[in-house]
């Protein structure tokens, strides 16, 4: 009874729209009963089991939708190849989704873009008009910009860092607000990347076609068109402000960062964005009071907020804020208990009060979560050093940098046990890797330099010592290491001047205590030195490692 | 110097555009970035904030698009309360939702239809224009049938029947293509429904606005409207079918629903919605070859399906297929090992091969991935049952009758326990209740008669085997019982036809061979009757509790 219609395009045209309004609406299970239906009345057609196939992805039914485009592939759809690779980047069958981009790679590259008239039009979204005007003409199809975006995923998960950053680039090239594209780039580490985000662009890589492509914008008048034209300078501007941040937080150019997100007016310095970005930033060069300013506000605005949370959590780790802390770890746990960064706070919980083993147990949940969280198995690996178990914190060092080669932290606690174990040279070559990657962190150039004075290169040590009392002049650590450096130097008149210095500027820190013991030491005021030792013992019971090891060369006096 | 132009509407304009695009291509950390920047510059703007918590909900952060939301709701802003209950739904905080929806009722029910003409109007899907040509309209708010399907559900929630379904009705009044919202009405059982999804209902609740809600309709030439409507009617047609295919089998009338399914067209019943639907009508009506039949082709179709397939191990379970029900249980669980049904499915593979502790160890895996799962609570009754732990197979079939007090097969497992009690008054009172649900389930009906013999009343008893052997001509359980309750009344001849008859029907059903048990022991040749016993025992080893009951009966004397 209800065959003789069931062709008519009108029919079709009326399921597509039930469909799509469903997705729109999260009525998932009607989007699917729909698009059988469609299926049923037009089963050969393409546009149908892409939009099948669209209502399984959305529902989350990644196999389903898997097997179901497998087969298809060789009808060459971009559609298909862009959801086929997206079930894969998920399912993790990174090089097949590789495969049938690049196969295709001619229906979205820059030299297909005469060909492009399809319904299913890649640079759909690259001309200025459509870019302004798509929330009122959307599509359903991915455009070149996306699928460049999932090849650069893909490539990642592969660990072809270079393969990655070229198709990162090629997704700013046809979308400069992908800024997660920008952000993987600079996580990446690639440089040669200055292009990707250039201001004004609107005579960018697509500059003739704009009217070819849009029958509409004929119709917007001119007026309209160089509104259009000041809203993307503009924006691209506003853009580029970002950018130029990021990319110098990648590189560790903090102060700079800072700067550049300083610059920024008000409103955009209240969002959740800048705010963690500029803990960060403050944390990373060592200024916790600042960072824990800017993580307080941040969860002032976002209570339920678990991006950088570790970060967060590891800063009330240094500044003893078990409080705080406790709080933070039980909420980010209320929030979702199956959150790997939750687990990496109480984790960090569970260091602060001492208690290692079950500091370990939270750090391997939260890898077990996520098998790809980097900072977890860096955390993991400082609690074994920690512990004294030199074999698993390598380990656990190794797994962060095969995850994340320009992880600095997990090549900082490398060096560090092999200055425990008296390997100097393979300490030396981790911490330069390490500063390489974050050149002005004074932690890790204090260390570059106590090698240095272990090789016996007193005078390079003291040059490295002096670098990074430059760059921060507050920190008491560098002064510490260039006050007790010129004090074994002998050069007692110098590292007084020094320690005098150090005694003003931070009276809470535990080095200056050890500093003080050790001064007392010389004075051969051996019960006000143990005092001493002591006091900086209760404030850093994990012990900052330089400082311990400032201690054992006391001892051995 | 970035503020001048920051409230510039066109720049407004272009960062929704940005934000959409990127929730349409799943990049959802570059739709958060841009929704910052929008609510950066324009953070009093209602709309602005939609689109930031929508971008949240996407991306599955519930409890922050909660957070966000719950200090907004005074603004009276649809958008908001719709998201707002959405995340309530998912947090199962229904009552919340259900207030925040209810306090706005004026800004979608018909009453404000006059009112409607802001951006966000839920009356923009009841057109038939805008219905139809939705695709290339889209829209990020809310439609009127969006909210009452959600009404609808945080009702479910709280188990408020009543509310539930009249708010399902209300999502077909204002969009008749809502079929989820349909079968969630035949599954709550309620009655006057008839009307919720008519045909042509294109003068239905919106008669006379369209051209005032739809200036674009007007340049829609006449003839397309022609079109349009003509599809709408087909579709509508169609729809019909699925309806009342669906009705049907709710109230398990299984033969009408299966003679509607069928009159489908050939392409409609190779479609997976009506292949299960098949399936598991077959299956109710104890017609497995054909139920399997169906599921069969369903996996072929589709083998990664997992709906329904909970049933299907079950099936698989009744007809004693060990290699089919392992690899089911198998690629079940390989497809998402945190899905309910493949602990059901394992759960039915440990039953069958007589393990009832691991059995039970699965299904309470499944209840525990999801609370609401009815099926698996009764499959575990029963496999208590098996177990003779009568206190828990209570407690598990209650349990399902809370979730789902429409869940006959809990009836029919309390009706059990309760004759192996011998608490007949009570086994009558839940098998009538059962049968008043499934009132063609053969089972059912002779566990009734079952009951009457044990109450004395054997010529009720008698003529409701008959009911059921009329309703199931060649069903071997009620000649079986009608043989036997003729044997008992020593109405030999006439028992001895239908003795005859079944052994004809169904050589190889454990009754049968538990009758000719009988026969042969009615002819004192105990031999042959412990020798078809053993057979019976060996093809169905949980033992039919009809089959034992008569066993014991036998015994008795």
């Amino acid at each position: 009874m209800q065959s003789e219609q069931s062709s008519d395009p009108y029919v079709l045209q009326h399921l597509r729209s039930i469909i799509i309004h469903s997705l729109d609406n999260f009525n998932y299970s009607n989007a699917e009963f729909a698009s059988e239906r469609l299926l049923a009345m037009d089963g050969d057609n393409l546009e149908s089991i892409y939009l099948y196939c669209l209502t399984l992805f959305r529902q989350g039914k990644h196999k389903s939708c898997y097997a179901r485009l497998v087969d298809l592939l060789s009808s060459n759809h971009l559609g298909f190849a862009f959801l086929f690779a997206k079930c894969c980047l998920i399912l993790k069958k990174y090089q097949e989704g590789i495969y049938q981009l690049f196969r295709l790679n001619h229906l979205y590259s820059e030299s297909s873009l005469e060909a492009a008239n399809s319904t299913a039009n890649p640079f759909y979204f690259t001309t200025n008009h459509n870019k302004f005007n798509y929330e009122h003409r959307r599509s359903i199809y991915p455009d070149s910009s996306t699928i460049y975006h999932l090849l650069a995923s893909l490539y990642k998960g592969i660990n072809d860092t270079k393969n990655s950053a070229l198709n990162y680039v090629q997704a700013l090239k046809h979308n400069q607000y992908d800024f997660e594209a920008f952000q993987e780039l600079c996580k990446l580490g690639k440089p040669g990347i200055r292009a990707s985000l250039k201001r004004n662009n609107s005579s960018g890589i697509i500059p003739t076609i704009n009217n070819e492509l849009d029958p509409q914008s004929t119709t917007v008048s001119m007026i309209t068109m160089k509104e259009i034209e000041k809203s993307e300078n503009y924006l691209l501007g506003l853009y580029v402000i970002f950018a130029k941040g990021f990319k110098c937080m990648c590189k560790y150019d903090c102060y700079k960062a800072i700067r550049i997100l300083e610059s920024l007016s008000e409103k955009e310095k209240e969002t959740p964005w800048v705010l963690s970005k500029l803990g960060r930033l403050h944390y990373e060069i060592v200024n916790y009071k600042q960072s824990e300013y800017f993580f307080v506000k941040l969860r002032k605005l976002d209570r339920t907020r678990m991006e950088d949370m570790e970060y967060y959590s590891t800063l009330l780790w240094h500044l003893h804020r078990k409080v705080e802390l406790t709080y933070l770890a039980n909420e980010l746990h209320d929030l979702d208990p199956n959150s790997a960064i939750a687990w990496c706070a109480i984790g960090n919980l569970f260091s602060l009060t001492r208690e290692p083993d079950e500091a370990i147990k939270c750090f391997n949940k939260a890898t077990k979560l996520d098998e790809n969280f980097t900072y977890a198995y860096t955390l993991k690996g400082h609690e074994y050093f920690g512990n004294d178990n030199y074999e698993m914190a390598l380990e656990n060092f190794r797994l962060s940098l095969l995850i994340d080669p320009r992880h600095y932290n997990a090549l900082y606690g490398i060096g560090m046990v092999y200055i425990n174990l008296g390997d100097y040279q393979r300490a030396d070559y981790h911490f330069r890797k390490a500063v390489s990657i974050n050149p002005i962190n004074v932690i890790l150039i204090c260390c570059v330099g106590m090698v240095l004075e272990k090789l016996g290169k007193k005078n390079l040590a003291l040059r490295q010592y002096e670098l990074a009392n430059k760059l921060q002049p507050l920190n008491p650590l560098p002064i510490f290491k260039k006050a007790q450096s010129l004090f074994s130097m002998q050069q007692y008149p110098q590292a007084l001047k020094y320690f005098e210095t150090l005694k003003e500027l931070a009276p809470d820190e535990a080095s200056v205590h050890f500093l003080l013991g050790q001064l007392y030491n010389i004075q051969n005021d051996k019960f006000q030195a143990i005092k001493e030792f002591t006091i900086a013992m209760n404030l850093d019971p994990k012990g900052n490692y330089l400082i311990r090891e400032a201690m054992e060369s006391l001892k051995e006096k």
